[in-house]
């Protein structure tokens, strides 16, 4: 499948012995081949075919892998993947037991550095360059590629405000493209815009200021260019900073003309880019737009309501705010601590503010939620996208610690829908007359409901739902767990179902005590049924008050393993964390 | 005790009612009420003298309350809470049910952001700014004071970037003493420096090129000058920033000339500063320099261990190493998550690092933890420095809630020292051969044996220790808790102590289930005592557990409760948590 020239390079030594016009050519080859694999098997798209000149030149020019290269995000690395010793394997991408769609240290010797999450790979390459140091290894290279969206993260200041400092032979690559997965934003981007655009940058250049020395723009699909400069820069020792102006989605028109949806289309043409139709009629829809039509819903009768996202308004769905209430709806780039202080911050003067983050960014401003938030009990509302197990993102991305991490946290309420509609009515009702912050965690993809669009209802605090009475096991789930439940329950003999109650709390935290003490009284036995880190999660909640209760019975907690999950399908990796319907039904027929 | 004025300062208001000629003498009455306060009551020190002007200058030139002042981190606002109506109760501070050392919103509505943590002030202005804009309050004004260590944090950052392009009326005000608690480091720390001595930054400032309006730098103790720079700044719209050149300790010369010991010196001569004398002979050492001498002694043989601390090089310890082997030990300022992606990155390169961060601040790098060290299973060695009850800091500080955050991530080890031999010996092990991150939770302050610099001994991974074994009921502890533990069996009568065994569990992750497993078998009741957060924690890791067993007995588990934890002498707050050897006393009186 791939081209003559490809199909030859195993390794970045065999790319080192083309000449520069077979580089050229190589770079269509590469390009075509991440375009075909993509189009069938899906994936990221934009990302690498935005750097395929700049991949080229930088194995090129450097000895990988005995020179570190540190890909920031990795969304980017596919053509460097292919270069490495992958190609064969490519095809397997982002699936079980394939290769991960991120750089993975098991999986190569070229990954040096695993990532996921962005604006890791400044602080990531400085380690190793000071580690060099260290070593006496003068002569390595440690190049840190980065984005323009991911190095206005905090974080990446931080690496940068280290390294200026350091005597570390540190190459910075800013890969600026003017997007990450939406459009950037903020002022350094402006800042950035203007260097673009001929405006010189002296002296003074805001990268200068940190001790960098300065070297760009360069354009990122000319080889030549790239060549030379990395030949120059291979010269100089210390902190520099390499400015690179590529197009996401370059050699196919139209993902260069839509980045955003070509960021990661589905399937595709591979000739055209025409993405191919995906019929949805019937379908659930996504949580995602569950949550963003309702809140623009919301913010039609309540103009206290504002949303935040840090850099995902498409992804979460908070795009539908912004284009209708761009006064009220704010993107703040990857800045998850920012958005969450911003949004306290906001709270202190009366607003209700919704805060719409992916589960596994929280992390992110975990210190926040409790230090500016919680402590303060500042109703603002979080709402927790991507919860639970992701999918082909795999390790770096599930949303599996949520329950564990925020359990902990006083005066925060949490909570988990199992369908549309209570997601809907959570929504709602975080917006009347909410005292404390509330987590509201759903997760990626369709719901279970096709018709969503009740009237309003309250939904009382820390209550749950009984959805039928057992006669010997109380099966109690939270989130979208409770249709994994039902469909076991519903695969049992007739005979058999009856023994079952189900429970679905919608609380973590308040848990509803009462319901919890009718369950101890009538049942001797107790599932847990969660999507999150079994340790410390909703079943560890269940088990801490059936001690303080006295509660004799046996408990079971069911949810994902105390090991990192790889990638794969859902339904793959809930079968693997023993959550899978199947998993939950045999659990069933053992305690029967 | 206060002067003459500043007796009669009951609020702002009364401040400007004063000439400019009256408030230069008040700010003398007011240094001169912070030293004699702080000398006899002790609390933070240099912070609060270097603002004295500043203070003033804010609360004369603004309509506070209405106009919203958000004090970074803290440490500085005591002018501000004396002139705010808290005089009288000034002495009250940092004490149980007395003021926070912090501003708080619960204490005064001229307390407009609770902090504590460095670096949020701006995000939160911000916010309060767009509110106001939605609200068409425009002529309200919103001000972030921070200080130059502080603005080098990766979330200020963060916050410049959003200002810069927002319509926000924000002014951020750098309080620039070129020193946090440590003297500040990295390269913006160079540039502002240069920008102080004369170097004139030009359009492309590296604030002006964020899209803020520049000024100063000005005289921070030019009541005059301030006043002036003030009156002009209300008159723009929109982001700017203020570089204010201050001295910490200003007015009292020893804490001028050594800022560092001054930052929060304890009881000391107010005429002159000169510290009590305060005899420490056979009193134990701290655990901070338990660790930070026993680093020192391995390093000295290992030439793989690396430290790194977030600007706490003299509350950690870690100054020791920085000492002795300066190319080493790395404070790279207040910037948590890339303190602990550096540390990631070191390990890949064969290197041993030892990242030493306060509990309550790893909170900061939470992301970078899971993300970059615990996913790749590098054996990055975190020391979390001031876990459990931390005493006069409070809510923002106490590490109460490490063992529950952390217990849910994969891969990761999590023990805690009893006593300082314990802690010496888990460094040991630590750069033995580890294979896996490793925490190691102590809290602040005086361990409990005199001796402890014994030849090291490796500590096995996992395993508890029986401290004796009983009849009846079985204690579990960790950490610095088995000292509680220990003397609350030591009041009861001789009869009732042979009824019970107490464990020190020194690990929490991996649990010891052989010992557990023997423990279960042997009691029908256990006890476990936790010097955190009680939800979540290293109780619920017992619970789990014995769920998992079968255990039919009672397990009753103390913690800190589900609530934050004010300020206090730390005995206090472990009787307020129900850990304090009285409240296990009367546990175990109880149970027998």
């Amino acid at each position: 499948m791939s081209g003559k020239l490809l199909n030859n390079i195993n390794s970045p030594k065999d790319l080192r012995k083309l000449s520069p016009e077979e580089l050229k050519s190589l770079a269509g080859e590469l390009r075509k081949f991440i375009i075909d694999i993509v189009a069938t098997k899906e994936g990221h798209l934009g990302a690498s075919l935005g750097v395929v000149e700049l991949t080229i030149a930088l194995h090129y020019a450097f000895n990988t892998p005995e020179d570190l290269l540190v890909w920031d995000v990795g969304h980017q690395a596919y053509g460097h993947k292919i270069l490495t010793g992958r190609r064969e394997v490519f095809e397997t991408n982002r699936r079980l037991n394939g290769i991960s769609g991120f750089p993975k240290r098991d999986e190569s010797i070229y990954d040096t550095f695993g990532t996921g999450h962005s604006s890791t790979s400044i602080s990531a390459a400085l380690g190793m360059a000071i580690a060099s140091n260290l070593k006496g290894e003068t002569a390595k290279q440690h190049i840190a590629i980065i984005g323009d969206a991911s190095i206005a993260s905090g974080m990446a200041f931080e690496g940068l405000n280290h390294a200026g400092v350091s005597k570390a032979n540190l190459l910075v690559v800013l890969n600026d493209n003017a997007i990450g997965i939406d459009p950037s934003v903020g002022a350094l981007k402006q800042y950035l815009t203007k260097a673009k655009v001929g405006y010189k940058p002296s002296q003074d250049n805001i990268i200068e200021a940190l001790n960098f020395r300065y070297f760009g723009p360069v354009d990122g699909h000319d080889l030549d260019s790239l060549l030379e400069t990395f030949s120059e820069l291979k010269k100089i020792r210390g902190p520099k900073f390499l400015h690179v102006i590529t197009t996401k989605g370059k050699g196919l028109k139209k993902a260069e003309e839509d980045q955003v949806k070509y960021h990661a289309p589905g399937k595709f043409q591979p000739d055209t880019g025409e993405l191919l139709p995906y019929d949805t009629k019937g379908l659930p829809l996504k949580y995602q737009d569950v949550f963003g039509l309702t809140l623009v819903e919301l913010a039609k009768s309540n103009e206290k309501i504002i949303g935040i996202t840090p850099a995902m308004p498409t992804g979460s769905s908070l795009k539908y705010m912004m284009e209708v209430f761009p006064e009220r709806a704010f993107d703040v780039g990857i800045a998850e601590q920012h958005a969450v202080t911003l949004a306290a911050g906001m709270a202190t003067r009366g607003f209700t503010v919704f805060c719409a983050i992916y589960s596994t960014f929280l992390q992110r401003a975990y210190d926040q939620l409790i230090h500016d938030v919680a402590i303060q009990n500042l109703p603002v509302v979080f709402c927790l996208d991507r919860a639970g197990l992701v999918g082909e993102d795999g390790a770096t991305h599930h949303g599996v610690f949520d329950i564990a991490y925020l359990r902990c946290i006083p005066n925060l309420i949490i909570a988990a829908p199992s369908n549309e509609v209570q997601l809907r009515n959570l929504l709602y009702t975080a917006q009347l007359n909410l005292k404390s912050p509330l987590a509201i965690r759903y997760p990626r993809g369709r719901g279970v409901k096709v018709e969503w669009e009740f009237p309003f209802k309250e939904v009382e605090i820390g209550k749950g739902l009984c959805l039928n009475e057992g006669s010997k096991i109380a099966i109690l789930s939270i989130g979208p767990m409770a249709a994994n439940v039902s469909e076991a329950i519903q695969k049992l003999e007739a005979s058999e179902k009856e023994k079952f109650g189900h429970y679905d709390m919608v609380f973590v935290k308040p848990l509803d005590k009462k319901l919890l003490q009718n369950i101890f009284r009538r049942y001797k036995t107790l599932i847990t049924v969660e999507d999150g880190a079994v340790k410390g999660g909703f079943g560890t909640a269940v088990l801490e008050f059936a001690s303080e209760m006295g509660f004799k019975g046996k408990i079971k907690c069911l949810g994902v393993p105390d090991k990192f999950i790889e990638q794969g399908k859902v339904t793959e990796l809930q079968e693997i964390s023993g959550i899978s319907v199947e998993n939950i039904l045999a659990q069933l027929k053992t305690l029967v």
